[in-house]
């Protein structure tokens, strides 16, 4: 009975030996570490603004919501969440989850039927491919961004329905999808396309309405949105968005929205005032196209092999996954905290830095830690 | 292209004509109505020193956690959670998940090999079946708290690893799975026992540490404990708890671990004080049971069908779903929160009213709140 234990001993030395231990690293409050690692990119987590808000919720509301949305979860601070989202997102309305991986579990498995077949972005993010798994459905998995792709595994499925599935800007190399002419492609083949916008709702366009708003998708009805609520929105949950079919239909069966206990009613607080800085935030993504910017001057400058970033996320190039590790480990006894991503959680097997750019970091730490990352360079 | 609203629509009114349209009910902080169909066993949510236990955390540590675990997630309210989880629980380690659900997918899948088989309960919630479904492992199903069906499953695939997947508390009925017997035939052919104890913990077992404990199954190598931190704890997330190999595992591997924001600091904190109040809250778990009591007593006495609670859940049948629904209905508009089960979300098909007991509520509150249920029976 002990054998299951060695087993799992065996395979972490496995992983030792090939440099992906994972470690955890817990931070206190009082962290002097500058970020450049997590997805706050709008610098709205530590808001006075969006932590009053929640602060103020929690006498009245308690910290937990009891239950599931349909049994006793559901507050006016979700309801009045769900609004706002949808008339920002500009779709019908939008259905808030405890997390961005649960949303996505349930919009897939949603707009699966019997013989739906899906069509899945090579880059996608775990909790998307563990959708479509979940879902049941057949899935084509296409090479990234590759709109011939997508047309060829829609054209040889004639009849049947279909989604396309795709991330709007991918979260390693914060590439942007090519979502108009996927939306093409999906249209005329009666498909529908569902677009995870998690890295750029709040930061890509009009009003930081997200990855589909800037390609002017916003509320057609064959689009459905995922997001998180974790990002620019600095709190915490995810979101369906689209037609409100699809979010009655959602309630009444989707299976990680109704047998999950809802998102803390003091969570939903603190995402609705983010909610409303982050739309009228143009200011703070400027800052934020501005130093990413900065990041792809300064590191190509170097030499250094740096993605082409089209949101908040910038990807460097590094050796391999040890080499990767030392250099994160050496940005962070230096105080700054980079991503550093490895297989599995590469979609090409190949490491590298992953940075994210945080508006609400002071201009002259950002900076500096720009300057740090690159003395660590291998 | 609007065919598939059309469809959706069609399966809505489906869903309206046979009574299982479900719809949400958002409550104000200021809810008058007498809680019986919640969690929130304990009455923790509300507990002065859990909300201000998470308000104190907002300052400093932000509303999100802005990352996952791995990447900027973790702080030291996760760590110190984790600890007293692992200490309370009475295991090596223990991991926080940002929610239940995705506990559970991380968990089975997390015990899974090639070979795997996975023997699961009729009755288990949506998050057991869905993570032996994503786990991609052969899995029998069966026929609910049924020993003799498990060792012959196990009996019938000798030489292979196997997992038992139950609840502890079932969450519909309220009863308890027979876990010293699971366990002594899981043992028996080598197989490990995964044991679900989101309704139990902070209820039953010596200071409260759940149904693995009250089993005297605490600590044992081929037992994995999960649950979730929202209901006794009033909070939010959930929880693997087990061999420290197991965790590490989950860390390094599991998908719903690495690729999903971590659970916001202030919920980590607020879940910290309240593990502290249950640990200790022999006196709340006492009035519990006698609450329950008095709910079987009563609603036996009025010749309803009502189930043998071990727990703090009791289920009571109702004619059908539409009865149900109604009888919920009277119960809501007259101030009392019932829950309403009904297909897809009962095991057997048949729907009831789940009344959940919470401690928190004034006693005389509680006691009304019976027999107002009791009069709007049908």
């Amino acid at each position: 009975m002990g054998d299951w234990l060695t087993a799992l001993d065996r395979r972490a030395r496995l992983r030792a030996k090939a440099g992906l231990t994972r470690t955890l690293r817990p931070r206190a409050a009082e962290d002097r570490v500058i970020d450049l690692a997590g997805n706050d990119y709008l610098g709205l987590a530590r808001h006075p603004e969006v932590t009053a808000a929640a602060a103020a919720a929690l006498p009245g509301y308690g910290l937990g919501a009891t239950g599931s949305r349909l049994v006793r979860g559901s507050t006016d601070l979700h309801a009045a969440l769900e609004e706002t989202l949808a008339d920002w997102l500009g779709v019908r309305r939008a259905l808030v989850y405890s997390s961005g991986y649960l949303a996505n579990l349930g919009a897939i498995r949603g707009l699966v039927g019997p013989r739906t077949l899906l069509v899945s972005d090579a880059h996608n993010h775990a909790s998307l491919i563990d959708g479509c798994r979940l879902s049941g459905a057949e899935t084509v998995v296409t090479p990234h961004a590759d709109v011939t792709a997508v047309r060829a595994a829609l054209a040889a499925a004639p009849g049947r329905p279909a989604v396309v599935v795709t991330e709007s800007v991918f979260s390693v190399d914060g590439d942007l999808a090519p979502l108009a002419d996927l939306h093409a492609v999906a249209r005329e083949h009666g498909a529908l396309l569902l677009v995870d916008d998690a890295h750029a709702l709040g930061v890509l366009g009009p009003t930081g309405a997200g990855g589909v708003a800037a390609a002017g998708l916003a509320g057609e009805p064959d689009v459905v949105v995922t997001a998180t609520l974790s990002k620019a929105l600095g709190g915490a949950g995810g979101l369906v968005a689209g037609p409100a079919e699809l979010v009655r239909h959602l309630v009444e069966t989707g299976r990680t929205f109704i047998f999950d206990t809802a998102l803390p009613p003091a969570v939903a607080a603190g995402v609705l005032a983010a909610a409303g800085l982050a739309r009228s935030g143009d200011r703070l993504r400027a800052e934020l196209a501005d130093r990413t910017a900065a990041v792809v001057r300064r590191f190509g400058a170097a030499g250094l092999g740096v993605s082409t970033p089209d949101a908040a996320v910038v990807s460097v190039t590094a050796p391999g996954p040890e080499t990767a590790l030392a250099w994160a480990a050496d940005c962070l006894d230096r105080g700054v905290a980079v991503g550093c991503f490895r297989p599995p959680s590469t979609p090409d097997n190949r490491s590298r830095l992953r940075l994210t750019v945080n508006a609400g970091v002071p201009r002259a730490d950002f900076d500096r830690a720009l300057g740090t990352v690159l003395e660590c360079a291998p």
